[in-house]
């Protein structure tokens, strides 16, 4: 048989163990390294939420789903509109990921609070939630989408699924069952209801249907929590089962990621921010690019030419010579350089139409050589400059900004934030919004979180 | 690489050559049998979901999602509840699916009105809809369902997807965007957006939440037309890219099977309706049974022992000897035999609580003893009853009733729909509801049927 039986695996209490886990789990437990990542990644994702929020994407989501939401339960994070939960969560979750610019668990490539957040804050305007429940419901929710995710990484990814979205359900369901406070046998329940909408194939990379992913993603996980907590039944097994999740979507696995040393190391303290608004594999590129643009006081017109050295995949992925939007620029490794240079910064910004097309950009892109080095890590890359006077510049990068080793600091988490937000929110507002996401752990209603974050 | 990459095939225009022929196809081209069959499939669809609608799975799930619903749109059938569009084709599906009493497509065991008809009466409620609009949207959601869900069938299944929720959503976004009046590309665009909802793996089968699996997949496909009216973007190769659905899920694939002979053949003219309310593969015993019964006006107590030969699934599925609930009576073929003789039929009431421990019923079902016979087909059984006064009675079901070739008569349908609906329905009702369902394709506006529908 070509069904993949042969190689079922399964394993005893996978989803038990873990539900158990997650309903004893409490904020009092929790060491202080998690709970600082929970604020710096809520911050982070708010910034993309807000950011992101005028979109086309979000824009035609909202107005397909508006004449069918319920009451307005809940804020559309940088807009006026106010949404039932569920839709608040779908519509968030779109406008989160719809610049790729969300945060990253490098392990999985699963964008961990993009279907999770969503699901708290909302759920946080529509019942009362402390800051520390927030926390607690947030790493609980991200220790779950990327333990599962592990188990099958990297087959899963290979055989076509997005896994923001096909993992990302669980930790929206989890985080939402925490809040919920299901029992362990209703958390298994909403856990099976979460296995069964996995959200999102690899082909809609490239179409508004990615950003689609976290977002329905986070809407399932709270239906899956919302049923099972007035007494929906769905499986126990629902991870391990011969045709649970994880036989059915992968062709490996490895159940035991999941549940050992519960409670003792965090997923979310692997967690990584993006310095610049376009793919991981080009970082380190734009790193070195800045670093020897301020330190040298560079501008194009000084630069003869640049040569990098990269990891093979950046070739792979970001190889186009001549991108024509800002989209396209995202997946040029040499528009990537030259945008380091004049700009000096890789924002959302910076991947407009006008600077992909201006000439002193395009002039020095086109003075970008590129060889690949199999010796260099992915976050790693060599940048040498040859200015017309003569000099050379050159930069090692070993570890890019954002990477797990050279951790964005709080300033350059900060500045991104206001990057993203000022313009959409007024300058006050900006500035209190991220003093309530870096302060979430002690507020008393987390749901002032939302409230500020409206537009 | 365990990943099936090896293995991947593409074809080309595959989703798109259905969406021309989807948008295309008109009313007026259709032949009388498929019209005809849409009508008996409505009916049908009618019975099962209005019988179901006060199943505790149906209780539960209202009672979780009214909060959160939209203005109301829309009637939850044998209910007072209204809820939004997309709510309450969610629970439309549910209640139609969770008897397991609803239509079947032998081939692909995708149970096509399921996932598609809520979504059509939804938005009939919601526009105004003409009959001969309902009748094509309806005939051509099936017909996409079947033929994607046929191209992957039985590999989909084995590797363990539910065929209903994950098929079914392509003919919810079909139907639904065929009534939205969607062009081609932006109904390639609500089929790569069901493609990426995939609803439903084998291991929620037993609980609530394979009945959740239609519902959704009708709520889905529905929010995938949705978007796609307003411009949501996914792909135009859906179903057939390298990582779109059919290479996702299944590890084989026979594109020709979507796209040939559309409009020629109709996948709805195969559709068969369940004259009892539990497993298809019990059915020919069912059927001989209750045949000897009428013929020769038997009781339990002139019976001293049944003889079953049958299929080799029949055993496989269906060996519980000594059920104790209703469910568990659903898969024992020896409460199946004996269910046939004493109450002359097995409709949803005959697998109540009740008569499973019924003493006439318990007894008889121990004088039940089986063979297995693998010339026997699925819809083949031989039954021999040997009576106390040393008479043997003999059947050989050649094809049980509601097989394709010995199909529900109208009278039938009209039989189990009646049991169905009333109780649930007034009388006067349940008459005009039958009445609305067989001459839908005469109704000015098909609503009718949905406003006839409510409790």
């Amino acid at each position: 048989m070509n069904d993949r039986s042969s190689i079922r695996q399964t394993a005893t209490d996978v989803t038990q163990t873990l539900a158990r886990y997650l309903v004893a789990a409490r904020f009092e437990d929790l060491p202080a390294a998690p709970r600082e990542e929970a604020a710096r990644s809520l911050l982070n994702w708010m910034g993309v939420a807000v950011g992101g929020s005028r979109h086309e994407a979000v824009e035609i989501a909202l107005a397909a789903v508006a004449p069918f939401s319920g009451p307005a339960q809940a804020t559309v994070f940088g807009r006026t509109e106010r949404l039932d939960i569920m839709h608040a969560a779908l519509l968030n979750g779109i406008s989160s990921h719809v610049f790729d610019f969300d945060d990253t668990d490098l392990t999985t490539a699963v964008h961990p609070s993009a279907p999770v957040v969503p699901v708290l804050l909302a759920l946080a305007e529509y019942r009362e939630v402390t800051g520390r429940d927030f926390v607690n419901a947030m790493i609980l929710g991200i220790e779950a989408a990327c333990r599962v995710a592990r188990a099958v990484t990297p087959t899963m990814q290979a055989v076509g699924w997005h896994a923001t979205g096909v993992a990302g359900v669980f930790g929206a369901a989890v985080a939402a069952g925490k809040l919920l406070g299901l029992d362990e046998t209703r958390m298994c329940h909403a856990i099976g209801l979460a296995a069964t909408q996995p959200v999102g194939i690899r082909e809609m990379f490239g179409s508004m249907t990615k950003s689609f992913h976290p977002g329905r993603a986070a809407q399932n996980g709270m239906l899956a929590a919302l049923l099972a907590e007035k007494g929906y039944t769905s499986s126990l097994k629902g991870i391990e089962a011969p045709r649970g999740w994880a036989n059915v979507l992968s062709t490996t696995r490895d159940f035991q990621v999941i549940t050992e040393g519960l409670g003792t190391h965090y997923e979310i303290s692997r967690n990584s921010y993006k310095p610049f608004a376009c793919g991981l594999v080009v970082h380190p590129v734009i790193d070195g690019c800045i670093q020897l643009r301020d330190e040298n006081k560079l501008t194009a017109e000084m630069i003869d030419r640049i040569d990098l050295a990269v990891h093979p995949i950046v070739l792979e992925l970001t190889a186009n010579r001549t991108p024509r939007t800002g989209l396209e620029g995202k997946f040029s490794v040499y528009y990537a350089a030259a945008i380091g240079i004049v700009a000096g910064r890789a924002g959302e910004a910076q991947f407009g139409e006008a600077l992909v097309r201006d000439p002193v950009v395009t002039g020095l892109r086109d003075r970008v050589e590129t060889t690949v080095d199999p010796s260099l890590g992915q976050d790693q890359a060599r940048v040498n400059i040859k200015l017309k006077d003569g000099r050379v510049l050159g930069r090692f990068v070993e570890h890019a900004v954002g990477s797990v080793e050279n951790p964005m600091t709080d300033a350059r988490l900060a500045a991104k934030f206001i990057e993203l937000a000022e313009g959409i929110l007024p300058d006050d507002r900006v500035h209190r919004l991220m003093t309530l996401c870096r302060d979430v752990e002690r507020l008393d209603d987390a749901g002032d979180i939302a409230r500020a974050a409206a537009g």
